[in-house]
């Protein structure tokens, strides 16, 4: 066992496999740019192939190879299932799959799994059953969850290897340009799609939409592109906004928002030219609500709002609020239309987003993030990918990027969710380290990590409230009781990547 | 000496280092693309320079590394003599430089080669007295021609590595989001610069308009910047349009256009949603004028226009006659406003426009090219690099690659211009081979290449003149006279690549 910097045993096998978490940017170092086999189309030579089987055979698909997928259609996605589906009737086994992330609507993955169709994992995150059944140990190795900059920075730099990318999109031509915001099942920027393509050795472009060529705007460029297959739907549009928030009427979401905005203007960052970032939570959509507001009163302007965009973001620029809105991903439908229509909304890729190993990604830039938890502790260290009780039921995200290299991190919670305590003396997982948190905003007021010399000055006169972390735990354990210790077994399930690669926590079967 | 399948000697030194060329597709092979050494940037690290000076300490620039500049500025860049100026004080020696081409403002270069600072030069084109100073064997090696899709293709392949890439943007912000359409410089497409930006293991985005964050549109991302610098002026305005044509009133050109245009719309290509590529000659844009008059006589629209783009192919997507235009390189400033302005007119770089490893490039998609030429001979080779005294002052631009990458390649030129034939026995140099060609037009007709015996056939009963190719040649040696033999010494100057990176020709000393 070896004890990394935030305090977690990660076994010797993988503690030398791939190295511990020492510090944010400890282990950002020089690298080669990782290469790709690389088949010339030629002229004349025609890509569009008539089924998902026909693209398995073409691509020379076999047993241990990794294949990827894209998250893009979130609950709506029909790709990943249509093509394990056929990959398993052909009889291929022993894959990895490096899907950008894994959601509820990949239940048969499980299957799979046990079929030994598919032998390794590394995902974003595991929703519900896919989570549960892993939690379970279906598989003999343990899943690799990756933040999203996390994710490309493995792919740069050759630590995941993808052999072919099948990749949706929602419109493509017969050569393969491909983007999101074209045909019938939109679901605006092809961001996590566009690392895969980049450095995949064969990529196959699934479409349901086939559209004349050329196909512009360009998400997804033919030079990147082997064989292009038409097929009847890709995917479900109502499935791709499933979970978008609305505005909450929540009191206690109210409250979590207006202390998180007055944070922000209050803040020596909220001046014109300001950045920021939130996610798709009832009460981050509260704050970019109370924002709006206070940009029209004080007459400020953002220069950009990034990451996952859902309309709130989208209405900001149609309002001249914010300069340009930075998009690797769409929660919802008008934001994706919005990529379509809005020159001012432009599409980035997951590198250019967040991997801590590109010449600078936009994160770099931010001013501000808004961030979601499952568990924070007095560390300050956050939980988003398993439950209390231990369960992978989350997604890595964008947490650990942002949180890192933004200039105000923010974690909005309430302290307890039904009587489990948000606050607690230990993360069940750590994905962000505590260092990199700046902020935590509860209902009953905001912790400021005392890292933050800085930002306990600036607010020692504010009248939003303020208590230390473990005051917010002891409120929270007030209303919960202390929580019980999970009971593991003793395999292990998930490797818990940290952004540069190396490991901030793992964790065991239940 | 190997004889390579167009009949030219190439020594056994250089045939043995790059091949020989053997046909337009054999050798074009699976490969591993080029990799390079990425430091990463983090957070709160600044990448704004002071001065060029400070950009060649940061990036460690020494003797024997490889850099490179793009030439969307043409006449008017300042860009590489700033730098080599810069280089040359600083005693940096041995260099090799991988510009996208050279034009007559980069006159100062002799000296830099002289002085012992270039020693290496690749470019696509030598003009005037670089060419001559060259020719005359001021290089102990031999310059490398390359064409725009073999350039794209060497970078790729990594026959071409760029230690620091030099490029200038008409605008970029601090973190190095690059383009050409805004700034004061504006110079359009940065679609050879792209290319460097991918592959260089460092990039230095030079601007004289720096802009707020980020800068968009993004042809070049942050992602793959270093470092940038401002400077009072990147470039002339006045010198990138510099050559850009008129339509001619000259009557032998407008023959040539209109035999070219009559060819097109009697061809079974010219049909609702065909492509085409025109030069910026004179008669390449009265065949554009031509073309224009057609399409709207015969109410027929075409999908794309591709490659150099003008401000006739900019019009024509105004006028709704193009769906779209696809710009590699801009050579005019309408051209260029037009490409930030009109959501039709889309940027791409120049593997996207020609790589012959990509997996599949635009021109693979093109109906029509027409193309130019210094020399063409009764095997149909194309000259565009050597004038017929055998001293380089040409460009192989995208020739090579269009030709043999379109449906119908067309080569316009007079028959003779001034005293020297346009068509001969054996062109002084071969920049394409004559398999890439279908017709040569003239002012007294066209001459089908015979291996296009479906053209021959559909263009029996044209009332286009036809002659053989021998037959131009006749008329033209009937006015010129047999040309007398090049004396050549016995140094070779320059090394002819074809696009797949075998040797197609070789140049000697004059």
């Amino acid at each position: 066992m070896t004890i990394n910097q935030v305090g977690r045993d990660i076994p010797d096998q993988y503690a030398n496999q791939y190295g511990v978490y020492a510090g944010e940017l400890t282990n950002i170092k020089d690298y080669q740019r990782a290469t790709k086999k690389v088949h010339p189309v030629k002229p004349r030579d025609s890509k569009l192939l008539a089924s998902i089987h026909d693209a398995i055979i073409q691509t020379g698909l076999k047993d241990g190879m990794t294949i990827s997928f894209h998250h893009h259609f979130r609950e709506g996605d029909y790709i990943m299932n249509m093509v394990l589906a056929e990959i398993a009737k052909m009889g291929i086994k022993d894959l990895a799959i490096a899907p950008s992330s894994i959601a509820n609507v990949h239940e048969p993955l499980i299957d799979y799994i046990k079929q030994g169709v598919v032998t390794h994992v590394t995902s974003s995150g595991l929703r519900d059953k896919v989570g549960a059944a892993i939690s379970e140990g279906i598989l003999a190795d343990p899943v690799v969850i990756r933040s999203h900059g996390g994710r490309a920075r493995a792919i740069e730099r050759g630590d995941i290897h993808i052999d072919v990318a099948f990749l949706g999109a929602p419109s493509a031509d017969e050569y393969g340009n491909a983007n999101g915001v074209k045909g019938k099942t939109t679901c605006g920027s092809l961001g996590y799609a566009m690392v895969d393509a980049q450095y995949a050795d064969q990529v196959v472009i699934i479409t349901d939409s086939l559209m004349p060529y050329p196909n512009t705007p360009i998400s997804i460029p033919q030079t990147l592109v082997d064989y292009v297959v038409e097929v009847d739907a890709i995917g479900d549009p109502e499935g791709i906004a499933k979970g978008a928030t609305r505005f909450t009427k929540n009191p206690k979401e109210l409250l979590i928002a207006e202390y998180a905005a007055k944070m922000i203007t209050e803040s020596t960052y909220f001046k014109d030219g300001f950045s920021f970032q939130t996610g798709t939570g009832g009460a981050a959509l509260a704050v970019t609500r109370f924002l709006k507001q206070a940009m029209i009163d004080q007459n400020l302007k953002a220069s950009f709002v990034l990451g996952g965009i859902t309309n709130a973001m989208a209405e900001l620029l149609e309002d001249g609020l914010v300069e340009k809105v930075i998009d690797v991903q769409d929660f919802d439908h008008p934001s994706a239309i919005s990529l379509g229509k809005n020159s001012e909304h432009y599409e980035i890729d997951a590198a250019m987003y967040a991997s801590p190993l590109s010449k600078g990604s936009v994160i770099n830039q931010l001013d501000i993030a808004i961030l979601s938890a499952l568990e924070i502790d007095t560390q300050f260290n956050v939980n988003v990918i398993t439950g209390s009780d231990g369960v992978l039921r989350g997604a890595s995200g964008g947490h650990s990027d942002t949180s890192t290299a933004c200039k105000m991190s923010m974690v909005i919670a309430p302290i307890v969710r039904g009587r489990i305590p948000t606050i607690v003396d230990q993360v069940t997982t750590v994905v962000t380290p505590g260092s990199s948190i700046d902020v935590v905003v509860t209902e009953l007021g905001i912790a400021i990590n005392p890292l933050r010399t800085d930002l306990i000055a600036a607010f020692k006169d504010s009248k939003i409230p303020q208590l230390t972390i473990e005051a917010l735990k002891e409120k929270a354990y007030a209303i919960t009781g202390e929580p019980a210790p999970i009971k593991y077994g003793d395999r292990l399930v998930a490797l818990i990547e940290y952004r540069d690669g190396t490991l901030i926590d793992v964790v065991k079967n239940v």
